[in-house]
Formats: C-alpha cells, sequence, structure tokens
C-alpha cells in the first residue's frame, strides 16, 4: 500500500480511525499535527512555557518528551524510580540514555530514598499499588515543578488511557472524577502546578508507531503491579469497539469534552470554566476555545507536615508516608520481638 | 455448589454479580424478585394495567409475558411477523405455542400483508434493517394497544440490552438518546401509550436461565438481519468488563437513572419528571422513586396519512411505507420494461 499523503513511498503504518495510511516521513508530520491541534485546542501549553516533562520510561511519555522538544518547547524530564526490583532500573536506564541522546540529564526523585518505594508501601497499607502511585507521582510533580520554577507539568496520557477512564468514571458515575476529567487541569493557588496531556488526541498504536518509527528505545513490558489494573480491562473493552467502529475513541472522547455536555459542568449547575492557558504566542488563534476545566473547590492551604499544598489539614502523600513509617515500626518491632 | 439461599438443594446456577448461587426454585423467587423490584422502583406497572406484550419468539419476551403472567397480571401477546423467511416462521411457530399451554391466542400483525415486510423494506431504502424494523414496530405498539385498549405496552428488553444501548449512546453522546432511555417511558396524547421495560434490571444470562429451567420453548437464533447490529459489539465490550468486574452492568445502568444524573434531564435545564406511573394497588410503597422519565417536546398531532400520532406531518410509518411503494412500483417497471 502506499502512502496517502506524499503518494509515493511505501506505507508503514495504517490508520482506519483516519481512514489513512502513512509512509514514515508522513506519519512524523500527521502524528505532531495531532499534537499541536490538541496543544491549541485547550491552549494546553504556551511558547514561553518552561515544562517538565514526566517520563517513565514507556513509550508515551518519552515519545510526549521527543515530540515536545521537535516542537521547540524548554522542556526537563522528571523520572520517578518507584522502586520496583528490576522493572525500575531499567526504565530508569531508557529515561537517562534517551535525555543523554539530547544532551540532556533527567531530573530523578528515589521513592527509596524518600521513604516510600511502592512496592513496600503497598505491602504496608491496604490500598491499590496503582492509587499509592497515583498519589505519590502527583505530590513530586507538583514539588518538582515549584522547586525548578516549572510553569506547567506534561504527562503522556494517550487517547486510549483516557478514554479508559472516562469510561470506568462514567460506569461507576464518579460525578467528581468526570469533572476533573480533562487535559487541561488549571494551577491552583501557590504550589499546585498546571497539568496538561498533549497526548490525548492521539492512539496507544500512534504513540508506539511514533516511538518506534523513530527509534526511541522505551521499555515494553508494563509496570508488574500493574498487571491487574481495572483500566486495562476498560482499555481491552474499548479496543473491541474501535476494531469494530474506527474511530469511536476520539468521537467519546471529544464529545465528552464538547461544551454541551452536563458531566462537564460542577454539580452546581454552572459551568466550570478556568481561566484558560496562556495561549499561543502567535496571538489569538481563530478557532481555539477556551481550556474548559473545572475550578478547583477552593484555594488549597499549606501541609501542616511539609507545606505543600493540600485541601486537608495533612497532605495525602504525607498520611501516605506516615502510614508506611508506623507499619514499618511495627514490622520491625514484630520480626525482634 | 450448594444453593446460597435454601442451602439444600444442588445450585444450578451461579451469578457472581449478585455474590450468589441458586438451584432453580430459589432462582425463580430471586428471578421475579428483581423484575418485582424493577417494576416497583419506577413504577412501570400497575395490578389494574391490561398490557400489551411485545413477544418475539426469542427468550426475553417470552420470559417476560411468563413472569408477568405469573405475577397475575392482565397480559396478551402481540407477535409481529416481520416476514423474514424462516426465522419469521420459526419464531411465530414458538409464540403460538407457547401461548397455547396458556390457554392463549397471540394478537398477530404480519407485515407482509402490511405491505412492508422488513427484508424487503431493506432493499427498497437505503436504512438499516434494524432501525426499519424499530419504526414499524413502535408503530404497530402504538396502533395494537389503542385499538385494544390497553394501557400498556412491555417488551423484554433486559440489563445487557439496555447497557448496550447506553454505552453506544454515550460513546456518541447522543443527548436526545439519553435523554429518553429509561425503563418507564409516560404516554404521549391520545394513540402514543406507555412503554415499559419490566426486566432492566435481570441479565441475559439470568434471562436465558430462567427460561431454560421454566422450560419455556423459544428461538435460540438470532434475527438474521441484525448479525451486524453494532448494538452487539456493546453488548461483548461490556461483557468484558462484567466478566472481570461482576456487578459492572446494573452499578453503570443503576447511576445513570439516578436522579442526580444531568444526562437524565432535558437539556433546557429542567429536570424531566414524566408524570409518574400510576403506582402499585397496594397504596405508595416507601422508597418508591416517582418515574423519572423524559416529557416528550409537544403533544403529537395525527398523521395525515393514518391518523396515528406523529411529531411531524405525516408519521415516520406512513412515510417508509410510502418509500418501500414507489420503489417497487419502479423496479416492477424496470422488470417488465
Amino acid at each position: 500500500m502506499k502512502c496517502k499523503r506524499c503518494r509515493k513511498a511505501a506505507a508503514a503504518i495504517e490508520l482506519p480511525s483516519h481512514h489513512s495510511a502513512f509512509c514514515p516521513e508522513c506519519f512524523f508530520i500527521f502524528f505532531k499535527r495531532q499534537v499541536r491541534e490538541g496543544i491549541r485546542k485547550y491552549r494546553l501549553l504556551s511558547p514561553r512555557d518552561r515544562v517538565l516533562v514526566c517520563v517513565s520510561g514507556g513509550k508515551d511519555s518519552l515519545v510526549l518528551w521527543d515530540v515536545l522538544m521537535e516542537m521547540g518547547y524548554e522542556t526537563e524530564g522528571l523520572y520517578i524510580d518507584l522502586g520496583i526490583e528490576g522493572y525500575s532500573d531499567r526504565s530508569r536506564e531508557k529515561v537517562i540514555d534517551y535525555a543523554r541522546e539530547k544532551g540532556k540529564r533527567p531530573i530523578i526523585v528515589e521513592l527509596a530514598k524518600e521513604g516510600i518505594p511502592i512496592p513496600e508501601a503497598a505491602r504496608c497499607i491496604r490500598m491499590q499499588e496503582c492509587a499509592i502511585c497515583g498519589t505519590v507521582k502527583r505530590y513530586f510533580f507538583n514539588r518538582v515543578a515549584a522547586e525548578g520554577k516549572f510553569d506547567v507539568v506534561a504527562t503522556g496520557h494517550n487517547l486510549d488511557d483516557e478514554t479508559a477512564r472516562l469510561l470506568g468514571n462514567l460506569i461507576h458515575w464518579q460525578r467528581d472524577h468526570l469533572s476533573r476529567q480533562h487535559p487541561y487541569l488549571p494551577e491552583a493557588g501557590e504550589g499546585l502546578v498546571r497539568k496538561v496531556k498533549p497526548l490525548w488526541r492521539v492512539s496507544e498504536l500512534e504513540t508506539a508507531a511514533y516511538g518506534f518509527l523513530k527509534g526511541i528505545d522505551y521499555v515494553t513490558e508494563e509496570c508488574p503491579m500493574s498487571v491487574h489494573a481495572t483500566s486495562l480491562v476498560y482499555k481491552e473493552a474499548l479496543s473491541l469497539i474501535e476494531e469494530s467502529m474506527p474511530g469511536s475513541r476520539i468521537v467519546f472522547y471529544q464529545g465528552f469534552l464538547d461544551e454541551g455536555n452536563p458531566l462537564r459542568r460542577e454539580p452546581g449547575g454552572e459551568a466550570a470554566v478556568a481561566a484558560p492557558g496562556p495561549g499561543p504566542a502567535s496571538g489569538p488563534e481563530p478557532g481555539s476555545e477556551p481550556a474548559e476545566a473545572p475550578a478547583l473547590p477552593e484555594t488549597p492551604k499549606p501541609c501542616a507536615v511539609c507545606g505543600a499544598p493540600t485541601y486537608t489539614e495533612t497532605c495525602s502523600y504525607c498520611r501516605l508516608k506516615e502510614l508506611v513509617r508506623k507499619r514499618r515500626e511495627e514490622r520491625a518491632k514484630e520480626a525482634t520481638g
């Protein structure tokens, strides 16, 4: 099959959801156009932003970093070492190697050094690994962004991730989660940095193809702690639908994000329109929509323990850490006693 | 495994979504309790109602008829012969046989005699078979109900049907369809009869088990025109989720129906609360919720051709029929000319 864009080279990837097929060079153009459109649509980034890119060593986050650098954004990579034997070492290596090629060094946070490696934390407290991991990661995203004076944190969530999450939220009608699900989450007070998902329009297949064709070396193994994650079931269910009706995922997610969707409004009835992003440097673009994202309930206050912004007395990270510390002490006593 | 209700007989069916397993006798009790709860919750039926049960010859509708008769409702069965070679004959036979056992004779409408058998109609006009079938069936539900002075039309849609439809409506964010999806659709003016789905709380597996254990003889083959129906893909996707997380379907549908769901409100912002059903004869039951269902846009007017209630000049059934008639004439001319 020939590339449907240049009509010369052989197609390397077929995309039924776009009724198209591309050679590598044309696919890169297509892919970047999709990311650019995703950024433009909700004004996720401004060219002046210092962007902290959260990289796990997997394809999505390394591709995100790659694309943002190619687009000329000022970026640094943040790698959080979860302390998972084998997996963490391998993914850390991929991040460092990739960064080195680009003449960069990632910022590295080691959860073992911070006293809260995920596997031990999961053994200590009754909470799903992925939930613990999410809480801890969010904490360090904000902390590192604040310390490094970054304007925004970018994560590599793709369309498959976002629609799987949307489906899960819809099946359980989690109104609060639904009202907060958006590629653009505004900053809230001091220390809760703006968070964006520039890959929200591209599928997992497209991200994987971009990484592969670009020769980006990433960890292909899934995190060993996420094998039973419910999100994988939602992904599989949506893959069935996408396969039978190509384009279903983007229709589903874009429809959800559209202004007319009452699930995108706050329960009170008012449309939750956050301050739009700073907008592109090239001035207001026609057709650019305001970054409609939910305002957070109130201004966060400093955590009584660590000073990080929180809506409760002590932030959830500090509460987690304290639980793990206590349980560790108890275990040590049990072992010696 | 023993029945988890009587703890004596061997379990004949295991229901992970209810953390249970039942022997046949206890399963009948469980099943009827589920249907009764589904009826009570939105006041679908009153004991004084004359109920027109739409039976296709498949398991769901025959089980519905069976359960409603056992519950003491006054029912008649309506069978619409779609004119599909082989399949229609076989399903008609099942309906007649079942009715005979109960000392009844179904009301039969033959689409071939009415000039609009589904296969020919589908060949004549560019419209999906299932869409044509739906329009034609709705027309006869109303017409037969009006002629026979029935209070309500009941169809055999089960939880799997309703959640598949819900998922499809959500993926495409079909707001109008979403606002009309409910086990209770109120009557609207003269001739648009109340429509209810008493099996909305029971799964396809449960309905099939009830039919099998009761010895109801039904057509097991699917309608040959529906093999590519998109609803089957949504069903399969939800089956994946249900299998991994039992109970997901009922959580999904009940959450959608709940009063707090803004998708159950009319686009205007007002909650669309229809006149509740007549309520059970035993007086108002505690915990009984009003039948929250969307009001239709305005009062229907008589169709210019057939007099049936419609929101347009000519009803969609008459328009379909006219299209088929014209195309048939053209074809006859082509064949002779």
